[in-house]
């Protein structure tokens, strides 16, 4: 069996198997990502009943292309897609297919599970390797391939490579990265669907050996190779941030994810041991994972569990350090004498320095300098490993000049600094602003410290292991 | 003591003192909130160095107002306050002061404690209320009344009515209410600063008896005199929701909380207790806050704890369940056999039907009818109590077109529906045409099933009282 998943995202030559000129189709919607978007490789559509499909020659069966194909992609109805693979290991030339046809083991009915198993076999037999059936395939933003039908996927480029058992919620994925106040790209995003061959261990293994991909981010059900995807999670973990959203944490969880994919999502006190074993992060929610994805794509790591909070406002201020507070392996950093007196001379003299330790509060007189000085400050400080910045920009203050003076005083930190600016719509322009200068930016005060304890988390899983390893 | 805060939501006469021409000053902005918005009472600016300030007479001092005034705004300095309180004391007829002013016992000065302490004395000698120091007052939607320095607030028209001990939380508050897909509404808000008289109780007991206030939200740092507010709470709780977003769950909240406003937040189990006593709902953060807001503002609550998800995409509806397991409390909806049998018939064939009971998942083959029809279905089964509608709408769906759909399966229903379409911006307009239904949207499908068990938490707390009460 081929090993690696190559061929699916860098494939020497695709052909589109039930290509169709009718816009209400998937193989009209497939031929289209593919020709009309970034990708430059040679596409076949296939289809007996056309001469040609946007614009390229169509052929009337998969064997009659006579150039070579390594990716093949299927979007005929289920019943023809046994005999389509048979047709793909006859080429001898077929590395990889995608089989975005419906209609298989995911109904439940024993005739076409049989189809899903004949179909595997017949790919195996000629060491073919199979993403799907009932999934959407690939996208790749390096070369611009797009095996999906949906015609809104954003293409910007980023780190994170991302892996979904389930399409609805991969491409939730993707439209929140894109929603982002900066959108946040991606690397690589795979959706495997029915799971019959390729699953959440081999885009893994796959994501953690590719160069590109600088962190990896996975939405599954069940994780069914326990013992591989520990050794290859701890062999990954090292170089690259794990994320994971594993439903299932409780009995009704459990019995969804068995209805939507027959997912055994198993007891969750194993999976969550597993996780910490390897380093991997637990996400709880959408939103917590693409908070985090984004933390780790636009900054560094912190060095310690020194986590300082400076805020304009004590509202939000003690919220996050109801988040911070809940998880003890945290501690407020520590400001030096000197770093206090400093703080003292470039604040609003009403400000609560350090009361508690580590937790400064410049007040709704702050101006815009107050915040830039006193973020610098911290930035200085020994004892500060991040930096948690809140503020809900006081009436006299323009939100898009504080962005600009934020993003300049943490320019070249090597501690991260995660910002909230809490005000809706009248901070969207300046979040903007300060995500285009890599500073990200949180919905909430609460969202931005438990991204905060995320970094702290993978730091210390990387401290653990001693040695050399990436910050 | 003037028991009711009447006369700082509706005053007879409001002087401006320490109003201003120079609009970088808060005594410009609040003048100018009072006169270029909505409110059309009297107000008097008082600045002995003006003539008149944005087309209104200006007085020299409080005492050369020759009409009524019930309420005072000061916007001076600090020194100047506890002068300004005795000669609203010496004219007799104003019961209300809003002290803006900045630079009391939140500067943990001793002499300016001192300050505050005074001013308060002066007041209750004279039967005067005081909100503030160090605060921004009131809106009242209903009048139009806007006592802040704030340029920005819409003032959207709605049931709930807000207090909150932070100034700029209690902004956040507003923003964020402002910036869902349809602008939810407030009736009155209210933010108490150093809280030297008018605290979360007096509020609580206005906004019970205000009958145009539907459910209150709550931000506060402590709650002082506890049992006064199990009293009120109790008596109102029964009539409007009672929302608490309580600061000091951990040591470090509550160091941050006693930073921020002096207050002793208290030890949290015993908060807790309160709250679940007297049927207040605590919320987890902002945002589910506003979640829940705008399921009591748009939405009947359920009459019992049957759900029903509803989803178009496995991945959202297991995160759902997820939810909802962990609360025994919820049940699934029991959807009886002449229902399931009615669900095959309108649904894809190859969606999953009560796998588990009440859950229910048409698959990405769904189309707008689809999703409609299920709709109508469940809400009509006995066994039904409320729904969760979840979709990542399908790439050959116009979400729009959805919403409206939706909308009119769900008019007229008695049963709360709450929906979650998955897309980031791609299905905004959709979420406003849903709001604008009175149909409440929700970020995530995680937000939408907690948002569900706030709900089923107030039914179960009214129904623990029996007899009658609001539903």
């Amino acid at each position: 069996m081929e090993e690696t998943l190559e061929h699916f995202y860098n494939p020497d030559g695709i052909a589109v198997v039930g290509a169709s000129q009718n816009p209400s189709k998937a193989g009209y919607q497939v031929v289209r990502n593919l020709t009309q978007r970034d990708y430059h490789g040679a596409v076949y559509p296939v289809n007996p009943g056309a001469d040609n499909i946007d614009g390229l020659k169509c052929y009337p069966s998969l064997s009659s292309i006579e150039n070579h194909v390594s990716l093949v992609l299927i979007t005929t109805p289920a019943a023809q897609v046994v005999g389509i693979m048979q047709e793909a290991a006859d080429r001898g030339d077929v590395k990889a297919v995608v089989v975005l046809s419906a209609g298989f083991s995911e109904t439940k009915v024993p005739e076409n599970a049989a189809m899903e198993k004949k179909l595997l076999e017949i790919a195996r037999g000629a060491k073919i390797r199979v993403l799907g059936p009932n999934c959407t395939g690939v996208i790749d933003t390096a070369t611009g391939l797009d095996t999906t039908i949906e015609p809104t996927v954003a293409q910007n480029r980023g780190g994170i490579s991302v892996f979904s058992q389930s399409g609805a919620l991969g491409a939730s994925i993707l439209c929140f990265m894109d929603d982002q106040p900066t959108p946040l790209g991606f690397n690589k995003w795979t959706h495997s669907g029915n799971t019959c061959d390729i699953d959440v261990l081999d885009a893994l293994n796959y994501y953690g050996n590719d160069p590109s991909t600088k962190n990896i981010l996975i939405y599954s059900e069940a994780i069914n190779k326990g013992r591989e995807f520990i050794e290859a999670a701890q062999r990954i973990s090292p170089q690259k941030a794990i994320l994971v959203l594993k439903v299932g944490r409780t009995e009704l969880g459990i019995k969804a994810a068995y209805s939507h994919t027959g997912s055994l999502a198993g007891v969750d006190q194993v999976y969550e041991a597993a996780f910490r074993k390897v380093g991997a992060l637990r996400m709880a929610g959408l939103e917590d994972m693409i908070d985090t994805a984004k933390a780790l794509e636009m900054q560094p790591l912190p060095k310690g569990n020194r986590i300082c909070i400076l805020t304009e406002a004590g509202g939000p201020g003690s919220m996050a350090m109801d988040e911070i507070g809940a998880f003890p392996m945290i501690k407020l950093a520590e400001i030096s004498a000197a770093g206090q007196q400093r703080l003292k001379e470039v604040v609003p003299p009403i400000s609560l320095i350090c009361q508690p330790m580590g937790y400064i509060d410049i007040t709704a007189a702050a101006m815009e300098e107050h915040h830039t000085e006193a973020l610098k400050c911290v930035l200085a400080e020994d004892g500060v490993d991040g930096v948690i910045l809140l503020s809900v920009p006081p009436t006299f203050l323009s939100p898009e000049s504080l962005a600009r003076s934020l993003a300049l005083a943490a320019r070249d930190s090597k501690k991260p600094v995660l910002t909230c600016l809490l005000a809706g719509k009248w901070v969207r322009e300046a979040r903007k602003i300060l995500e285009e200068a890599r500073l990200p930016t949180f919905d909430t005060a609460d969202r931005a410290a438990r991204t905060m304890i995320n970094l702290v988390k993978r730091q210390q899983y990387l401290s653990s292991l001693g040695g050399e390893v990436r910050i």
